[in-house]
């Protein structure tokens, strides 16, 4: 895959290349999981009106995928209302420009540029095409808010995802409990009110068979951190126990091997998140994102601008002000775990002599 | 960078192409930091006498890189002197056999084949000519044991990777402070008499120029992500605030910026980690990675054998026991940010239209 | 750079990545290459329309490149005016909808999908990015006709590429000699009218410093071989003396090392065609591709079709046939030229330990 | 596949990522091929003693490759003996030290460093697990010496691999033809007691199943093209007739489709060389590539040195004049068809929703 457009230029899209031929494929497949991008109340996201609509401009002929590269092209159609002239040359708080500024030698002030979360649209337009995929594979991936600065909610263990995702549908905040959304929502309610944001942790589980994954370095648990690493504000990735496995015993951590109901070779716990050396084990992935507070505030906060002024700035502008970012970076969680899933199991196509039966 | 070699085969090794020529290379260069995965103290890690040397095979001419791959060739020494024949064909618990067995068909039952730790020599090895390179452009890293079980050590804030180094090559756990270092060890030694293993995490510290890293899909957060989850029982990846990010509201989290003493433009904090739209700012790097205990326990454990039989085995002979294998991954942690590092900076050679002065 | 649609589709085009930021650059740059694939004479060339024009749909703001992906759409104005409805079915002699039926299970009836020249726009779109690179580095590089059927044009030598650019833009079929032009016109009528096609061979010639490429697998001999074949219909590439040098004795081959006017390390003759051991010698880089004639010939021809019944066809409509295919081949010719040039001078500021001088 | 190594190194090798699990491979495989790079008489080749044997060091367990990456090694015994000094600082007509100094900054005057011929006996032995590979899959692949000087042999039409393959290594000179080796072996002869050295082609047939190859970029020939032209001194490459295409009518050129006498979909001719818009169609893949006469002759030249001095060298010690290098890249051409193929079967693989049936 490979994306391109920025927030506030004419349009965004990817270019999937390998996606094999035959796929059933349309438009609604991609605009429906677009429209998810943009949760039903208000009130926790950006107001800005993205009505995305894909365009397949090539790779599909009668309804299936021919094998060429699909390209997917949104169009920005909501831009540009704000000016960012008030701001011009000041480094701002959290934000890329001048990070941008010293690799690049310019600052390009309209939006955040390719460092905008309006990027992630691309994203989960390809990985519409990749779920498509996956379905034919039998395989299955659900992403939900888990953590809302103080609030956690923590999935029961054996659920699955198809009775994850109807819940999470239903949730304003994407979040398969109804009163932890509650107290979400509230949480993100009064960040707003005080002109500020808030961090946000996104779990993503999915149903796979074991033997997906490369032993050393393209690891499914290093492919997966440098895919969700990859989304704007994603500070800390973990897998299974990830970071509450530092303060365990290995008696404790280690899921012991069982035969399952079906007679299947399965593990009684699955502290390890359904990864071992890199490889699936058939038990649910389960993996967490952390992201951070988005950094446009209402609130004015102290910088500096490149004439090596001190300034005072107010980053959000009252009207597109989003409180709570990792919202909408719970489709796009999922996105990027359905494309990661997805070249991973092409490749294991090329694992053994012959076919895997 | 390409590593091949299992742990109970003739020789490790790792190929590096893409080195610049001209620099200044010896063996003993990489030897060095062979040593350093060889902590004093025998009862803290296996003891196994691994007294790696590597011989540079290719790419050096009157010592210095001639531009052509480097290839370093550590032989294996101390193999196979335990007979894993009383576990063969037994799922272990938190370990990979299983997992290969499903993707490749087959299973080696000597060591750990490729998952083995051992492989991750080629690695330090690699890093060691990527630290010489770094050194060259006035770039620093180090890592440390910052956590064993529940024990915590935090860095203070100010304090230099220089200042750091001398410490840590100093204590038999990688940790740069004496007390906690103490604190460390006797939790280990109570691991290891239990016949039991430990969690840990490594910090690592760079310092940096800003301008490295890529906006999008290789942002400099999801490279360093995906290297340091490539290593063995990795578990989970954040960067400066990581997962506490998530419970931060931005007035808070957001790094102001300010001009430092030399009138250059820093941060107050540096919540961020040291990258900003996933490019370095110029503050330092900051990452934690996530060990879970190894999986090689004395305590008997329940598991299946390919039979579908209900088996108990005893995982590591009581001579090879490991009770913390973070600490090796300490000199791992570094070797894979200063191969990471340096891969930035040749990229950023390519940023602009000409090179940046 | 990756290039996506297919000729009856919506839209040609290509995402540019790793372009440095500050180029100045703007559509026009690149109409104006476009503008060269369409000669003046139609006699020569297929009588479509393509009034192609390019949209930057991102990664330039202010008119200079930001290091972001560049987006180049280029939308099909004037498609599916014919049917191919009569040959549905058909395998097509020399045409590859045979062979994608074989590997993707399915054909695309409409025009050559993915094979067809039309790709090629979205080549020279990039390679326009391509050459404005390269301007500012000095380096130089044009393409011209230099046979077509049994009609041959050998450049003289010391004549520059600049003196070559203004005579292969006189010519309706890029050839810099005039008589050779007139001849060649007359072969490609004569083809024409008989209702047949006819091959032909593209010249391409650059100015480029010493040092450019690497010596073991990514020469720039392979590097620019893999390029060129990748053009549709390529069937043969050779450097310098090429083939010929199959016939030569050592001693007559070899380019001695001399002193030029300069005082400049320089050689003699150029049978090398400007490489050695991979790497440019700093003598002009000179290729010629040779391209079969294009199989959509308006004479009957017998094959086979998907019942496994024999058939006649006549694979070119009256109105879209297109004589000699390898006319439109010469500015992609100089597009994959231009962009395998930027990559191996991007590459290059990575060779040595500091920049080179 | 990475190689690495000097020809005046300790050893050469070369790491094979990628190769499926579960293929029977010992090193008698390898050493086989490597046997093939030396051919019976003396006169014809190098006489440096290379009696090469390859270590495969991992990535095979009890003679089964368990898809871990392979590292082979080969030492280098017969290193050395010449002296270099003499030539030290001198730029060698034809020869690569010119272009390493203009690229690195510095010249490794010990043999050809990486651009020795030496190098390609790591791609030997690579090649040699592409072809067990490919056995299993029914791929044949074999190359010959189809010109010397003006020598030339023309394979006959409907000759098989296998009955090919028999003649090959019959010949000292690894061409097909008893009477054409022998013509062949004369010429070689009058070169080398001239001092001089001679140019060849190699010509290379695979027989393939239709489909593999991909349409754009990817093409089968380019990957053929680019495999072949990064071999040292191959000057050019051409599929089926190639060059000879440029001079003929599309109603001779296209390949008729008909229905051979097992009822299969098939070509009368073979003018593509088996690929049509990339892929191939089952007919044998033919391709040829030419190789430039040897630089090293012991015939006086002319030169310049560093100090920009006119000299006179002799390349070649008496000793090690090989007059015709080409026949020792006859099995290196053999070995990078395997490769490349073996690469296009693992694709194919992803090629489509299901597995190919």
């Amino acid at each position: 895959m490979t994306t391109f457009g920025e927030s506030h230029g004419a349009a965004m899209g990817a270019v999937v290349d390998g996606c094999p031929a035959g796929l059933y494929l349309n438009e609604e497949d991609i605009n429906q999981e677009l429209r998810r991008r943009r949760p039903g109340y208000s009130a926790y996201t950006s107001p800005r009106k993205e009505e995305d609509e894909v365009k397949i401009l090539s790779g599909v002929f009668e309804g299936r995928t021919t094998g060429a590269p699909l390209m997917l092209l949104i169009e920005n159609r909501d831009k540009d209302s704000f000016s960012y002239q008030s701001i011009r040359g000041i480094y701002r708080p959290g934000h890329a420009n001048f990070t941008y500024l010293m690799k690049y030698g310019l600052m390009d002030e309209r939006g955040g540029g390719r460092a905008s979360a309006r990027e992630t649209v691309a994203r989960v337009a390809a990985g519409a095409v990749a779920k498509k995929f996956l379905q034919e594979q039998g395989i299955l991936c659900c992403a939900f808010l888990s953590q809302v600065g103080e609030i956690f909610f923590q999935e029961q263990k054996g659920v699955t995802v198809e009775m994850l995702q109807k819940k999470i549908y239903a949730s304003a905040v994407f979040c398969p409990d109804e009163e932890a959304s509650q107290r979400m929502m509230q949480e993100i309610e009064k960040a707003k009110i005080e002109g500020d944001s808030i961090g946000a942790c996104v779990t993503c589980i999915a149903q796979v068979p074991a033997g997906l994954g490369d032993p050393v370095y393209d690891k499914l648990s290093a492919r997966l951190g440098f895919a969700m690493l990859s989304i704007p504000a994603a500070k800390g990735f973990e897998m299974g126990r990830g970071f509450q496995s530092a303060g365990m015993r290995g008696s404790c951590y280690n899921d012991g091997f069982i035969l399952n109901d079906q007679g299947q070779v399965s593990t009684k716990t699955n502290h390890a998140g359904g990864v071992l050396g890199g490889i699936s084990t058939g038990m649910p992935l389960t993996i967490r994102v952390a992201f951070k507070p988005a950094s446009g505030i209402r609130l004015e906060q102290e910088s500096v601008n490149d004439k090596k002024e001190k300034v005072k700035l107010r980053m959000a502008p009252s009207g597109r002000h989003d409180p709570c970012v990792a919202i909408r970076a719970v489709p796009v969680v999922e996105a990027m775990m359905a494309l990661t899933l997805a070249d991973a199991v092409l490749l294991q196509r090329c694992a053994t002599l012959k076919y895997p039966s």
